[in-house]
């Protein structure tokens, strides 16, 4: 496998440079207003959207920040990152009630007032990956700030975790039919990941506290240990519910009237925690190894069911202890597989999990990529037929890409200095 | 009852105005340094004592801006808790953690740091209280945005509910001698009424969930509905723990080595539970009628198993199903039994609640009260024979003595007015 590593380092390092973070380079700000814009179609022309989501101002910030603090910094780089953050603390920010709004037209005026925790859990990371990459005071206050406003509004102080949907006033918010107001462990995930960046940040105690106890929290109530696989949506006190379309602009999961089952786990999601989680380890200064009983459950359910061992690539989603139900391969899911079947063999050096790494690399560089323009097709079928085939919108921006490939990078690195066993090192070097 | 109903009235105004309010209007400001002193002799005179601690601050504050706001203010009582504040921001504020010292020295400098979130639910009234007298945008925003330091610092994201102590640099500190990070009813108790006020405030949607929240927590974990009584303290996943006493500065409750069972109840803290519980209710504007079930057990279980039915007065505490195990008598839950009692019968119209109010009513009047100066006496034996005899010290301020008297009048004048059953008005008129 030695030759196959070395080999699929250069691929990717190329493509990441030569392809990818051109594609993001020239089009992500948006020279009109200000802010950052997703929206292009399969040849990277903008489509006729033009508002602006929280998620892609928040992540642009996150990504471009952590791509630049990671080695892969191009001339301009900082410069975009200071427009978009200076459009979203202009344009976005609720002078009145704190918080940010979810949706803002092209020029910023507001045109969904909610207050999402999911959006604010990502500006969170991106104002900490932000004052890590600069030391910018601003970005670290405000990234502290955000914490405690979630802390404040959100902490569900009867069962734990976190109410996740808002009215402008901070009122909880009922998006869902059935009147739940759920949590979820997306939404717990990704507060994990950005209490994670906040505490390599500021190394408060209170910070540090959170990240532990959101961690214990999710594989106390929605990690399965014995299929190794994440619970989607619960009621307030944990019980599980099925996972549903919300009624609100949220992402393009695709659901049925009624529903999925609690049983119907994500592939994607469960290995993207896994890594996620592994990461969070390294901030608090904790060996990863002590984390294998943790975590290689969820590696080998993701690589035994999750792996499409025929066609190639990761399936959407499927029951605990059956076969995938949705065969479909979607862009996010690629991604997140290729950083993490990459740490399960950093961390075990069991040849399976690189297999799975090459499967779903594989896929994704001979089927998903749009090589004309460089990024990802959002939606293929099981074989890797085209099923959507813009190259951004709303909810799809770059931030599963382009950090996946960076990290592809970065753990190909480590795997080539033989490095195995180690905590990563920035830059992988 | 009429009679007894009206002379009680006329017995506790009076002593209200010519004893209780004297003697603290004149003694607790602290002329030298500023801020709030409460250390005083059975004399009325100073004692040795020079420190000052955040909860006799915090309290104070509270407690004039309750006492003017219900009615009974003096002259000069506005600008004496004016300097209470001055005091207390200049002196307690930690500018590099954020939150409030614990105990400072006559003069400001600070004797232990530690941040104690009992200190800071007291802080919360404090603040709320003094902008709801005075409509003070300082003490409005202090409020608000010790709300967030708590929420932020302070909840447990994993169990729900709140840690209670920590360093300077909000680190979990553990402060008995088992290893246990505890959770106490106390302090959640004191959080609620905090938030209650908090929410009187701002009528913001994040302090009545969080009011809301803590509310529904008591009941679930901390109350034992079929006894109707509280259980004092909990590891964090809420598993009921001894009550011991505490390495840390707090108090004059009273261990032996081996600390308390579980079991062992404090009849003073169910009974103000239950009716700081029927007042937040108010605030939420939920009729008192609809507590009836939740509130009903407990008063029965304070007048069945707490009061002295022989000697008089309310014991300190005992076993929940058993006879008292402490029958002493001591000062602050004689003053929460007053108002509890009063508004068990304002709620039920049943006369045994007058009667267990006339007799700690009785007792407090004829053996407690020290008519020489005007404040109680902190701890009598069962018979009534002062065993302490200090009027005030660190933690035996005027909250206590000085509310429930004020509530005490306001809702005598309720029943004398004959508006029994209705919500009580602020100033009972």
């Amino acid at each position: 496998m030695a030759d196959y590593v070395r080999e699929c380092l250069e691929r990717t390092e190329r493509y990441l440079t030569d392809k990818l973070i051109p594609f993001w380079a020239t089009r992500l700000a948006e020279p009109e207003y200000g802010g950052f814009q997703a929206n292009y179609d399969r040849h990277g022309c903008r489509t006729g959207v033009t508002e602006k989501t929280l998620l892609c101002q928040a992540r642009s910030i996150f990504v471009l920040s952590h791509v630049a603090r990671m080695g892969f910094e191009w001339p301009g780089c900082r410069e975009m990152i200071a427009q978009g953050i200076a459009f979203l603390l202009r344009q976005f920010q609720d002078p009145v009630y704190g918080g940010y709004y979810w949706i803002c037209e092209a020029d910023g005026r507001v045109k969904a007032d909610a207050k999402v925790i999911y959006g604010h859990a990502y500006l969170v990371y991106a104002f900490a990956e932000h004052a890590l990459l600069t030391g910018e005071d601003r970005s670290r206050e405000e990234a502290a700030r955000l914490f405690d406003l979630i802390a404040s509004r959100a902490a569900d102080l009867r069962h734990g975790g976190f109410h996740e949907h808002f009215t402008r006033a901070f009122e909880l918010a009922c998006v869902r039919p059935d009147g739940v107001h759920a949590k979820s462990f997306d939404v717990h995930m990704h507060l994990m990941e950005a209490f994670t960046t906040l505490y390599e940040l500021t190394r408060e105690a209170h910070h540090r506290r959170a990240l532990e106890q959101v961690i214990d929290l999710i594989f106390a109530r929605m990690i399965e240990p014995e299929f190794g696989v994440g619970v989607s949506m619960f009621a307030p006190d944990w019980t599980p519910v099925p996972n549903v379309q919300l009624n609100t602009l949220w992402g393009s999961d695709r659901f049925d009237v009624k529903g999925k089952p609690p049983e119907v786990t994500s592939y994607g999601h469960n290995i993207e925690f896994a890594w996620l989680y592994l990461h969070s380890q390294d901030i608090l200064g904790r060996p990863r190894s002590e984390c294998t009983e943790r975590v290689v459950p969820i590696f080998d359910h993701t690589a035994e069911r999750g792996v499409d061992w025929e066609h190639g690539g990761l399936y959407v989603e499927g029951p605990r202890d059956g076969a995938a139900t949705e065969t479909n391969k979607e862009f996010w899911q690629q991604a997140e597989a290729l950083v993490g079947f990459l740490d399960a063999y950093l961390l075990t050096g069991d040849e399976k999990y690189l297999k799975a790494f090459r499967n779903v690399h594989d896929f994704v560089f001979d089927k998903m990529i749009n090589y004309e323009v460089g990024e990802w097709f959002p939606l293929l079928d099981r074989r890797g037929r085209v099923l959507w085939d813009y190259m951004g919108h709303n909810w799809k921006i770059c931030y599963h890409t382009l950090r996946a490939t960076c990290q592809v990078v970065l753990k190909l690195r480590q795997i080539v200095a033989g490095r195995r066993g180690q905590a990563p090192s920035r830059r992988g070097e």
